[in-house]
């Protein structure tokens, strides 16, 4: 997907927000925004937004001095989504439809995503999971779970830190030996990241490779030739998250998009309101 | 006022949407963010956000090469006004008290801004004229009676197209032999200039001048000689919308601000959240 003209706006209001997050530091703040105009103003709109988004958290672990501002937020997410997976695992096991209690998890996790939000509270990811169970869901799972019930090598791409809790309970619901789940390969924003699959015991339960670059989505152009590979040879990809989602809407295989809705943009795009839950199906090219 | 970070994004956005009002060509669009981009990376923060404003709107008058984009747009307000006037004269009239309907009715018409809002519809005008006949207003109306009445050469700052017959209104409720009526120099948003003042009947009402400049707001350091002579000579000067706000809430003189509060920025600066009426009195220095 390309860069849309209203992205923009919001690239510097995330760069704001992010550098914040980071430190206290007006001065900081301020080389960070101005980095960021600088940098846009000559940015390749048909690159994906997660290229800018790359840019930005690059530019604030250089001005911070920090090489993971996020980590203690990570953590708190993780430990959060570990304090609510003995619930969660009980009400998919008690629902009708385990995999599609599970779907609805995992969309509801991908509300942990401080690249859309400047904060995630509590609070907001227990109403989030309450009403991701009966909320309408745009797409098929019937078409999800035939295609997952058929394929043989199935790669995972996950999001965030936190979210992969969720993750972790959809992918239980499935075969899972047949799975490969993909973290970042290095920190930006509060995305996962190998230690991250490891607390969350995402380790344990699959296979689980990095796509060896740092950008909050999957540029294909940059990844390592280990995951290049594995993504060609998937003949089913399950993608978390808009930036999962903005990085891969044109590339060839199979994939089933996963994720919240979280900017007008993305409806726009994808016709679906923000705060639409989405199971997008792109058939392979 | 200085330029706050949170301003950025929100230059952006404003560009944007401008770029879009004046033409539905998306290379303009793109090549408009550009420049914006660029020349926000190397702005002076200590200079007020009007700066910035006067500069994108320049942008966007070179690569449109039209000289005033919202001239329909300035028409449509000002008949939009005219066609309200009879009835809120009467609303004032039949007031108990008329200056305070007057000042409320004059910040409601400030709601008529396209660097705030995208667009503004009737719909909405009434709206914030019914509203504001009752909402709190912060700051007080009989300090500025009080003020009005001893100040014997006033400066009234007009802003924007439409609002302007709200401003006759309020004028026409004071001494008017004491006061002259400012408006921009030039083209800049939906700003009111002199043709806006000889259509709502304000030059038939006081003296109009303009300020010599196109800023959506008043930068001295830009301004005519006899304006600034004007402004320096007067014992009183009444400040409307946001923009004047920006760029004199550390000038000399004696000022009543009188506004809306339209962004979380002047929210978090005044004090006063997002929406409020205001009139917020400036001792001279």
């Amino acid at each position: 997907m390309q860069t849309y003209h209203d992205c923009i706006p919001c690239f510097l209001k995330q760069a704001l927000n992010a550098a914040r997050l980071a430190t206290s530091d007006t001065a900081v703040h301020e080389h960070v925004l101005r980095r960021v105009l600088s940098d846009t103003a000559d940015l390749n709109f048909n690159q994906p937004p997660p290229l800018m988004g790359q840019r930005i958290h690059q530019i604030i672990r250089e001005a911070t001095g920090s090489a993971d501002p996020y980590d203690s937020v990570k953590k708190h997410y993780n430990q959060l989504g570990m304090a609510l997976y003995p619930d969660l695992k009980k009400t998919v096991g008690q629902s009708d439809n385990p995999l599609e209690t599970a779907i609805r998890l995992s969309i509801a996790g991908n509300i942990i995503d401080l690249g859309a939000a400047e904060s995630v509270d509590e609070a907001e990811v227990t109403s989030v999971i309450e009403q991701s169970l009966t909320q309408a869901l745009e797409g098929s799972i019937s078409a999800f779970q035939n295609a997952m019930a058929k394929a043989e090598n199935i790669l995972f791409l996950g999001d965030n830190a936190g979210e992969i809790v969720f993750d972790r309970l959809l992918i239980e619901t499935l075969q899972r030996d047949h799975i490969t789940y993909v973290v970042r390969g290095g920190p930006v924003i509060n995305d996962a990241t190998r230690s991250d699959a490891e607390f969350s015991g995402m380790t344990e339960l699959v296979d689980v490779i990095d796509n060896g670059t740092n950008a909050p989505g999957t540029l294909l152009d940059q990844c390592s030739g280990a995951f290049k590979k594995a993504f060609d040879n998937a003949d089913l990809v399950v993608a978390k998250g808009q930036g999962n989602f903005e990085s891969l809407s044109d590339a060839d295989p199979h994939i089933f998009f996963i994720f919240k809705v979280k900017c007008p943009v993305i409806a726009a795009h994808t016709g679906c309101p923000t705060g639409s839950m989405v199971i997008h199906e792109k058939p392979a090219k």
